[in-house]
């Protein structure tokens, strides 16, 4: 029997989730119902996986699992409020396959609801010293501050690489080093071990969003949860629209499609037909394993445990993700 | 000459600004401004000035001082958050007199820029022990929570003074309680006196909001920095409007403007001619004036001190606020 990667932390991240039913108790009922909606929707619990297994993979003693298990459902809850103050931001419409917060519950609460996630994934996070505290507060305003940057890039075909980068890190991959590093940091792990938990974390989210890239273009609702082309739609320009953008058979027509601030399913249509005539997709994968690999690399010195297995096969699969 | 009632802690506000400045310190130059802006946008300052009185006034020892100008500025930073927030909720379009930051930087940077002031916040609180990042983020769950509470009583003319009380507290007391709270906390004061200064705090948090609640009626735009009316418009059930909605001879009237969703100009003029014919405003200054006794009777055990009197002079002068 194949195991999958998350069998050796599957009780671990059974706690996160107790963690975060516990933690977003309201005595505003509607607080916690909205809480749940969007963290109960499902995902794929990367960013408290991660955290988990860079504390186990680096002999974190068991007397501590219950602090990494607070520092990773704090991680966890980060990231819906931020998807629940994204779509308010973008109007997206779904959501894992849901209906977003915002569409069912209002904006008014919605963004209540995510400021309220904040505040009890602080608690969580701020139970710790001061270090930790920096590191979630780092990570967050990393989040904020990408998505300023993607909002100056919307609609901008001329996002160089490095913007592009440098949005990525901020909204997927810096909270997911964060929690690596917070990882490693609780297992007492040294410098260098904490370092190369971080790079691990860091390399392996940039890979995860461009992956996602792929998937908007690649995708199909059903898979998805949300429509595919969503990007496209919303104008932000992601690596499989930029690289697509820069080829010299269908580059000019693409980014007249794109810079377009009211697109119709049509401009959708012919948009995804161009990009398909290119290679785009194979070159946007050829990028996110060169970030798998990297963060491959940054597992070298760590020793052989289920831990790193399951880390390793983590970065081996994830270009091939299909959801 | 007389001095102010914020004389004793010039010195110790001017570093809570300079604490605010740095900490709102982005490399998104745009988060900086929008914080700076509504920060920067007056307000009394009566969050850290009043964690500052209270440390002060249990002989906090300088080389602490600091520390309580560190959450100081985060309890005001954490109201400017809620600000931007909030304006955004209500499509309130005027702010201390300026254009609310959403009108002026849009919703989608401003949402942003208002979680990004929660986590500079929470980055300040979360520097010290447990016992501050709970009483922090406490006091951030009951804005959050008593945010879904007004929500829930808009348009209500029938909400009863219990739950507007707990609006009331949860809005504005239990932040200024909280910030009184962990001023004489990092005083090492003894566990009466801080829950005296907590019980100070919460009184005097109460009579502010209430007094806010009599300008909103009887103020005009120069010196509120707002239209006037603007809860009724909004259908935030007030004390002014709860006691005159009671009234015999008019409460009926009122009701019946006062439900109304899409509320006139002329409605308003009409609510608030109504409401000059009742003892409205009086009744709830009376209200208000039972709460800052309550906060002097909780100072009785206090030394005599500077920051005492201080304390004193702002519950004594409180209901004849008129900014």
């Amino acid at each position: 029997m194949v195991l999958s990667w998350d069998s050796p932390i599957r009780h671990e991240l059974d706690m996160v989730e107790a963690e975060m039913q516990k933690s977003v108790f309201s005595e505003q009922a509607i607080l916690t119902e909205i809480s749940l909606y969007v963290i109960g929707s499902g995902g794929k619990r990367i960013r408290p996986a991660i955290a988990l297994l860079a504390f186990k993979a680096n002999g974190g003693a068991d007397d501590d699992v219950h602090r990494v298990i607070k520092v990773a459902s704090a991680f966890e809850m980060i990231h819906a409020a931020t998807l629940i103050h994204d779509d308010i931001n973008d109007a997206g419409e779904l959501r894992r396959g849901r209906e977003a917060a915002y569409k069912r519950y209002g904006v008014q609460k919605a963004l209540i609801a995510g400021d309220f996630l904040f505040v009890r994934s602080f608690r969580l996070g701020g139970m710790f010293d001061e270090h930790i505290v920096n590191m979630v507060a780092d990570a967050c305003t990393a989040i904020a501050e990408s998505e300023i940057l993607q909002a100056v890039h919307e609609l901008d075909p001329d996002t160089r690489m490095k913007e592009y980068i440098k949005i990525v890190e901020g909204k997927t991959a810096k909270p997911i080093e964060a929690g690596a590093r917070v990882g490693a940091y609780l297992a007492k792990a040294s410098f260098q071990a904490t370092e190369d938990m971080g790079s691990y974390g860091l390399n392996l989210g940039i890979a995860f969003q461009i992956i996602d890239d792929i998937l908007d273009v690649t995708g199909n609702q059903s898979t998805l949860g949300k429509p595919r082309g969503v990007d496209f739609m919303d104008g932000k320009p992601n690596l499989v629209l930029l690289n697509a953008m820069g080829d010299p058979a269908v580059g000019e027509e693409l980014r007249a499609l794109f810079v377009k601030k009211n697109k119709t399913r049509e401009d959708l249509d012919a948009a995804l037909a161009l990009v398909a005539r290119t290679k785009a997709v194979a070159r946007a994968k050829e990028i996110a394993k060169e970030y798998t690999t990297k963060a491959e690399v940054a597992l070298a010195q760590l020793p052989e445990s289920d831990h790193k297995r399951s880390m390793k096969i983590l970065a081996e699969t994830l270009v091939d993700r299909n959801t």
